[in-house]
């Protein structure tokens, strides 16, 4: 099942959108927005699965799916908790600034509380107001859940997962050092995150779900060219259903958390940092890693940050190439 | 105008209080919850202000109005953030541990991001798996925004101040070294925090909202004696609309956004830390602070942080001795 919301108040409109993105159904009669069917989801999933299949057969009125008509899946959440699940990027980065990385970030997940009170739908500008403040994507994985209780197990939390999707987490590089210096985490350099168009069921995925991971290729374009295309499922030392137990170690967590991967990086075949897709490697899912990359290898960064008018897409895709979850495609704008 | 959330489902349901809090009524013809009220806060403000003046007269349905009855006024937020404005409780902290604050503290606000996914109501027990964890108090102001646009001056941020009221934001004091030194902020060492059982507008407070910063004692009492009974209006370094424009540098926020001040913290008189109240002193207003006094005086903590069993109540009054947004009254439990 494919879940969107259409755009219309703060907290859009529920759809049922088909596999191939194509067509949608209202589903406000179920649930008038995907909060709403998250916090009943298991008197509700089921009706709403149920209008997902008349969909597919076309037994429903149905309309076309814009995805520019379409906001955040969840265009304001009550958590936004984000993961730094590829400890690859962090040691890469790390490694750039010849800073040792603690042996613990191998078993000890990263995780930062996120704002949640306003995202970005996958087709809004990326407003910046300075382009000094260092503008970056980060192309991540999240999940969605039902209500998890406070000390869940890893099974537990696996089993809570409702929905599956993409973001880009934009975040403001040059705020960053500051920030973390004052000890308190990340705020400024935070702005408001942007969501792929439509959230999927688990099931939906087949075998590109497994063991809490995400499998397959997520695919970032940066101003129209190739820049990443790392396996989600690769390097991704710490699952959704352990990112959720983490979380959940000291509270419960209410229906509708978002959890991210943080930004997915693989290692290159030889175990070094991933190399361009121009060079013949994976590529990034951030530019803050290719500017350690070249500073590893050349000494300083390269790739400047985003500007008033780079765009970006992240998306990811089934076997026969079309985007599972739409396409997150976004224009830098000044103001 | 004071607004109330009485348990009922995930959102509470709003009711207006009478000022002596013996009194209320449904509110939920005009706005089912105080999330609802506050996203469409223009048109339905000046409804809520009419059912307020009828039942200080008597002239409508009312009920008795049970602190133990109410949930947190917003059961769960679209985003918590908590500054840390009284900047002399960052400094005596940094003084026990032998380390310098940046002089930067006394310009730059601190502020985390909280977790909103579910609070605490003002009779709740606060929920201690393991009182290795190191339980804390800490009694604050808060206030709760309407919508604030990107980059919005510290008049406007005043300007969108809805709603201010107490909360106990409580923390594992044991988990925030380690957490700290991931770089990555609070996030299994804030568990969800407690909020007073009534919010109120800041003209209803009179001269009690002054420049932004609640003026009165906060009176904290620990397992039934005087703990804390700091001034909230002194040594407020920044007022509230300074740290709402902080919030909202690089992003808009929500309606319903909470702004917390951080603990209430006043130097003592001769501007060395402050004194327990029995000797003579003002007191703390969480565990942290009076261990911190305790370290810097004889080199050792004596006070434990809390355990199952332990009470906490926190509360300010009008200058008729009554309480201004109720009692926080929770007591610590196992488990």
């Amino acid at each position: 099942m494919k879940l969107a919301s259409l755009k219309h108040g703060r907290d859009g409109k529920l759809v049922v959108v088909s596999n191939d993105l194509a067509w949608c159904a209202d589903a406000s009669a179920i649930a008038p927005t995907l909060q709403a069917a998250l916090d009943a989801w298991d008197r509700v999933a089921g009706d709403l699965a149920n209008l997902a299949t008349d969909l597919e057969h076309e037994a429903i009125p149905m309309m076309r799916f814009h995805e520019r008509l379409a906001a955040a899946p969840l265009p304001r959440a009550y958590q936004w908790a984000d993961g730094s699940a590829y400890v690859n990027h962090v040691a890469l980065v790390r490694q750039a600034r010849g800073a040792e990385m603690p042996d613990s970030f191998w078993h000890d997940p990263l995780m930062y509380q996120g704002g949640s009170d306003g995202f970005l739908g996958p087709r809004d500008a990326i407003p910046l107001r300075d382009e000094a403040w260092g503008c970056d994507l980060e192309a991540e994985v999240v999940v969605v859940t039902g209500d998890v209780p406070l000390g869940a197990t890893r099974d537990e939390a696996l089993a809570a997962i409702r929905l599956v999707g993409l973001t880009n987490d934009v975040s403001l590089r040059n705020l960053i050092p500051g920030e973390l210096a004052k000890g308190f985490g990340f705020f400024q350099s935070k702005p408001a995150s942007a969501f792929s168009p439509v959230f999927v069921t688990p099931d939906t995925l087949g075998d590109r779900w497994q063991d809490g991971k995400l499998v397959g290729t997520l695919m970032v374009d940066l101003n129209g060219k190739p820049f990443g295309r790392a396996d989600a499922g690769a390097d991704m030392t710490f699952d959704f259903g352990t990112l959720i137990a983490h979380a959940a170690k000291t509270r419960a967590l209410g229906a509708g958390t978002i959890i991210g991967s943080g930004t997915v990086s693989n290692r290159d075949a030889d175990g070094g940092p991933g190399k361009p897709i121009a060079e013949g490697g994976l590529g990034y899912c951030c530019i803050a890693e290719v500017r350690t990359v070249e500073t590893i290898l050349r000494g300083a960064p390269e790739t400047p940050f985003l500007k008033a008018g780079d765009t970006v897409r992240i998306w990811a895709e089934d076997e026969r190439h079309h985007p599972i979850f739409g396409t997150i495609e976004q224009t830098v704008e000044a103001g």
